[in-house]
């Protein structure tokens, strides 16, 4: 039997009520683990974490519940869990072997054991390996159901994307400018603006902070009005949406970031009425109603990347412990880009 | 040229704000109309006008204007403007001769001079006539379009429908229980809540004024949740209905009468984000961008009428003097079914 090791964790110290502080998590280094498996307990895996993925889904999974629960809250004093990227440093099962590396729901901690199998085998390692926490995981699927499963975005149209900046929203605004329309986007910093209108190429971008009046800011960007929303946010920024959506307009929602922090009072929609003037669909969707069209993003979204036509920006935080703020982060969006805290490099 | 009669019309005497009310409109005997049309002028009818339909849309042309506006506003001090069952008293039009029954838009008054071709023929006229206000006309539409195109509900799926026993809603019912569905409507008394469970056959009704707690009505009546809302008021039910909405649940809405008077400040929707966890579709639409399919509907419900397997209630008010409070009525929910006003019976 190998000699235990520290097994540094961020565990759940308390339910979450409100904006998720770093002090609701604890970083702890109690906990130690044998880097060897137990041989006669198959079907196991043995990792070694190395990214770790900040997802603002993650928030509701903190609340002691949530309206619409469609996943367990974390337990009290135990680890969170998000997706990952580890490499396996042991391994029972038949379909894994020492070092390869896999990507799934992980415990936010330096090594798992994972049973079978809540991983799949990463096949294409000539990526940089944090990709799978975004581009090339969940928020890259989303990007591609959304955009390409609910947009039905033409040529030409008038394209909005919000925290548009963040892990989903570069790449659906890319994935709209390949698509010929006319893009613009929001974010929270004049930093974000500058990098969607000169590294994701927006045509326009504004910082939503700074607006006084959504409603009147969107028809400034949008005189003719607005085909698509992306909607990432929710809220404020929907109902500014709701007036300058055009007639047969669609809105594809997969997260309302302003809303995880207040499921006891959310934000109040009032324009929703126009749906029916307008014509519109609101189509909520989630990337894993899809799981089966991960291989033709693969094929679309591979060759982009190793041909550097397109852009992906991570926000990476060094250490575990340095979790914890990351994770608040996502909530003021003091984060650029995707972000990922890196446990480990290799 | 033919003697010069009265034309008794209802005015919009001002623009309304809020709640329409009876003095609102005007009942006027000032106007005449010649029952002869100039032989010079070519392509226009002049109609004496039977049935008016009194329409929760109307209102939004009340206003002075109105957000998303897709029709004008009424003129201040000219006849309001509906869907009417009309008989060809003269015509210019080749295609149209004394004695034809017409629908269409028409002004609220006796007799019109209609300009070609704002109106249609009745070419079925063993079926009252009346029911080409509703049934056979925009509400029959919408509810055809609504349920068959956007619903997608199946066998054995919870369906909900709201303002059940109005013109819209008594339908969509029937459809859902002739394809299988679970139905529940609501209504604003116990007399409407009776006709769904008894005439229209409903498996289960509710008078919503008579609920404190609309979510918790809902869980009661649908403990599974709702797979599909066919939304006729939007505001408060809305509201409920998102947190009893299955997975993959679809609201069809074509109207929100609870906000039509309160466009100013409409009601707030909470749940919104719930589209997003449960997958949701919310899909406005109106039966005008589906007026192909009028035949395809009218090859549906000519025989379901004939045959005497739909049911379908009118509350009609006789004379155009009581126009303005059977308009006015609908808000309160004070009508029994569908809302007409008889101008004459032929």
């Amino acid at each position: 039997m190998a000699a235990m090791v520290r097994n540094k964790q961020v565990l759940l110290k308390n339910y979450v009520d409100g904006f998720p502080k770093e002090s609701d998590m604890e970083v702890s280094c109690d906990a130690t683990i044998s880097l060897e498996l137990p041989k006669n307990e198959s079907g196991v895996l043995l990792t070694k974490n190395l990214y770790l993925s900040c997802d603002p889904m993650m928030r509701n999974r903190m609340s002691e519940s949530y309206l619409g629960a469609y996943m367990d809250s974390f337990a009290l004093g135990s680890p969170l869990v998000g997706v990952g990227v580890s490499k396996v440093v042991d391994s029972t099962h038949p379909d894994f072997k020492k070092g390869d590396y896999v990507t799934g729901f992980v415990n936010w901690e330096e090594y798992s054991v994972v049973p079978n199998p809540q991983v799949t085998k990463i096949q294409h390692t000539d990526v940089p390996l944090s990709y799978y926490t975004g581009i090339l995981g969940m928020a890259g699927m989303t990007a591609y159901v959304g955009f390409y499963e609910f947009c039905s975005a033409k040529k030409g149209e008038y394209f909005f994307v919000s925290a548009a900046s963040g892990a989903i929203g570069q790449l659906v605004g890319q994935f709209a400018k390949r698509a010929g329309c006319y893009v613009v986007g929001s974010a929270g910093s004049k930093e974000k603006v500058d990098l969607l209108k000169n590294k994701f190429g927006f045509d326009e971008a504004f910082n939503y902070k700074e607006e006084q009046d959504l409603n009147a800011t969107l028809k400034r960007y949008f005189p003719d009005g607005i085909d698509v929303y992306f909607d990432n946010v929710g809220g404020k920024m929907l109902d500014a949406v709701l007036p300058n959506m055009r007639v047969h307009g669609r809105i594809a929602s997969c997260g309302m970031i302003s809303q995880y922090n207040r499921l006891q009072k959310p934000e109040a929609v009032y324009n929703l009425s126009l749906v029916i003037f307008k014509r519109i669909k609101i189509l909520g969707f989630t990337f894993y109603d899809f799981l089966h069209l991960y291989p033709k993003f693969y094929d679309l979204i591979l060759p982009l990347i190793r041909e550097g036509k397109i852009e992906y920006l991570e926000d990476i935080a060094e250490g575990l412990e340095k979790g914890p703020a990351a994770f608040v982060g996502l909530f003021s969006g003091r984060n650029v880009g995707k972000q990922v805290v890196a446990v480990a490099r290799d």
